[in-house]
């Protein structure tokens, strides 16, 4: 567990007003690294950290040699909290910085936010126990949870290339799928688009390839969580997905949010890993009493859906469930020791996916297949309007933070993506 | 299907003399790409063409601007043809380059080769209708073959870190498996390793995100092939597979061969596509008249094993099986068209594996699981050695050659790797 220091005392002001705001998910205890453009085009890509409605450029301010976000990710535990510490003394209230870095801070909304880092391998766990239960419901209702799942943390291997970042645009997919009564499949639009809410894990220090990492130190592994939003057409995945996985249901987009919250900056929001009694333990692999006591993380995840009729006629988004990432069945800690148990190099910008984190109950389920139970019980909104599966111009957001009394809350910012109509 | 041309002529000679002995994989009418590090350390990875024992650094002789395979595999075809064409010219016999090429060449013995590019996304398809069969099977005795099996290119998204070049030792990885008569899954070495012999498809022109590349265009977007084996621990396999599909039962170690023979050298070689009598005819988007014409390819894959004790009594690698690339089930076309009719977008540096590549007679086969009907019949080497699995120490090589009447047999090189003993 990483320990608590100076950089997460709620005390703290910044000198930039807006971090100073009840309601900015990055107030100077937060100072999550992201890239960017700026819109005036001068400039190619750039690293930063988000404080308040504004960008710290880290090389302007002397923070970076280059803007390689994978050489930052991957930097050891000490050079990262360091770092981390400087930009934190160098934004407080009063910091002798202030002149300086005011020149290296660019508004949000003067910048495009780019993907955080370049995506290596994307790897989508399955650690969501109550998403895995009411799927495999539908999937197998003889079968819902199979034997493995309380032993392995599931997962399977993802697309990379299609990962984009929070305002991702893709057009409703199509690709084989076959109705229960049609004797032969038909390349059609998905009829079943759904959103799955994630969290996902970026790797910062990597492992040889053949060294297995420890669950002791599989957390200083990751550099810290984004919000992902994995896309998925239900009904090409029932389809394809036997024997090897689903492939097309999932590839066509995954969306990701542009501030990588550090595990620093969660170091306040770790919570016990618990079993529930009757559950197996887990092999000793992936077990540990420090694990136990800190091995979970408090933090509350939120969808929301906003129509192309709840734009039009100026309706903001949704909230159509919320959940808290405590629940998840498996740990941070856990998928990174799972993953390389067997040798798996892992390397900086890797992405793990935590798989879709529900609530216990069905009204916060984090995918609108379990919410609308496979489709029976649509969602009614506000406006009137109903939704089994996503229509065109439906825009999906996802948002998370970390409350606890006596500490700063922290934001992950947004990760939103809107479906536009299949082509032609 | 590209065009016969010069290239191609069965007459053709080099004035690099190994380049026109019998036995060569590498003669003039080959012109394979990959990258290589000069042994002596003095320069970073170069691009380069084999040709007989010798690799043409492409930089040197003026024939590329960078180092970077990525933008010489995405160049448009009549680019890549022309520069084909202009190496081809280069090397034979009687060329004015040979003065000055001659500076550029440096001898396969001295060079380390490397990965012929860095592989971005990698997936491998489930084309080897034969494989497919008989690891149902075993899998699962009632119900081998999918229904979605003839019709949907079955494919998973795989692992690119540990992709290897021939010449890759792996420790025999560790992971839970569960025997029938346990109740607890064990952490522990697998002891069900086996190979699987596949051809992986280097994406050259890539794709933008919502195109699909119809099946029409699809083979341009193929640089060409390579060896693959897709190492797999058949007992981390069964326990982890269901539902989403393998994970760390492949992801410890995949090995391809350092050459990418590309799409023009293949030209000769192109055979009909067909369906055998009675299965279903292809949705559109995977078929057209030009791809039933010559949507195949005819190439000899071959397996070779040389066990520890084979190594230290002198004893060269023994030929398990030989199948031909001829009956997959579906084409590289197919693959592409498929991978991207949901606007999915490839890369350069994608890597498509086709897929165990087994003959339909089991003596063929082309992984051990196959082979030994899931460890019932174990293979008799002609030491008198038997293998159920693999074991540590065991050596495994791939080759694959292409031959026809009236053309220069041409060869892939080979895809060798080695296992170690499970670190403990």
């Amino acid at each position: 567990m990483t320990m608590l220091d100076t950089t997460h005392d709620a005390s703290l002001q910044s000198w930039v007003p807006s971090a100073n705001a009840a309601d900015t998910d990055f107030p100077v205890q937060n100072l999550p690294f992201g890239r960017f453009s700026p819109k005036d085009g001068a400039q190619t890509m750039r690293i930063g950290v988000a404080i308040g409605d504004q960008i710290l450029d880290l090389r302007a301010a002397g923070l970076a040699d280059s803007d390689d976000m994978h050489t930052l990710m991957s930097a050891e535990a000490s050079e990262r909290q360091a770092l981390r510490s400087k930009i934190s003394q160098g934004l407080r209230l009063g910091s002798a910085q202030q002149a300086t870095w005011a020149n290296a801070l660019i508004p949000m909304a003067q910048a495009t936010l780019e993907l955080p880092c370049e995506i290596r391998d994307y790897t989508d766990f399955y650690t969501g126990i109550h998403h895995a239960t009411a799927v495999g419901t539908l999937f197998r209702p003889d079968n819902p949870l199979l034997p493995n799942y309380k032993w392995v943390p599931i997962a399977y291997h993802g697309r990379s290339s299609s990962i984009g970042v929070s305002g991702q645009k893709f057009f409703r997919p199509s690709a084989q799928t076959r109705n229960p009564q049609e004797d032969a499949p038909v390349l059609r639009p998905t009829q079943r688009l759904d959103y799955e809410l994630e969290l996902g894990v970026m790797i910062g220090i990597g492992n040889v390839s053949g060294d297995a990492i420890p669950i002791a130190r599989a957390q200083q592994h990751a550099f810290g969580l984004v919000l992902l939003n994995d896309w998925s057409a239900r009904d090409v995945q029932a389809w394809e997905y036997q024997p090897l996985g689903p492939f097309l249901a999932k590839n066509f987009a995954s969306t990701i949010s542009p501030w990588i919250v550090t595990m620093e900056a969660l170091a306040p929001f770790h919570a016990p890993w618990t079993r529930p009694a009757g559950d197996p333990q887990p092999l000793a692999y992936l077990d540990d009493a420090s694990h136990r006591a800190h091995g979970a993380f408090d933090i509350t995840l939120e969808v929301f859906l906003q129509t192309e009729k709840m734009r039009e006629t100026g309706l903001a988004h949704e909230r159509l469930s919320s959940s808290n990432y405590r629940d998840a069945y498996w740990s941070v800690a856990q998928m990174i020791a799972h993953h390389t148990v067997n040798g798996c190099n892992l390397r900086a910008g890797d992405l793990l996916g935590t798989g879709t984190q529900s609530a216990p109950e069905p009204e916060n389920a984090g995918s609108l297949l379990e919410r609308t139970a496979g489709g029976r019980n649509p969602v009614t909104l506000k406006n009137g309007e109903q939704r089994i599966f996503l229509q065109d111009g439906d825009s999906v957001t996802m948002r998370a933070h970390c409350e606890r009394e006596g500490f700063r809350r922290i934001g992950f910012g947004e990760c939103e993506g809107t479906v536009l109509p299949a082509r032609s």
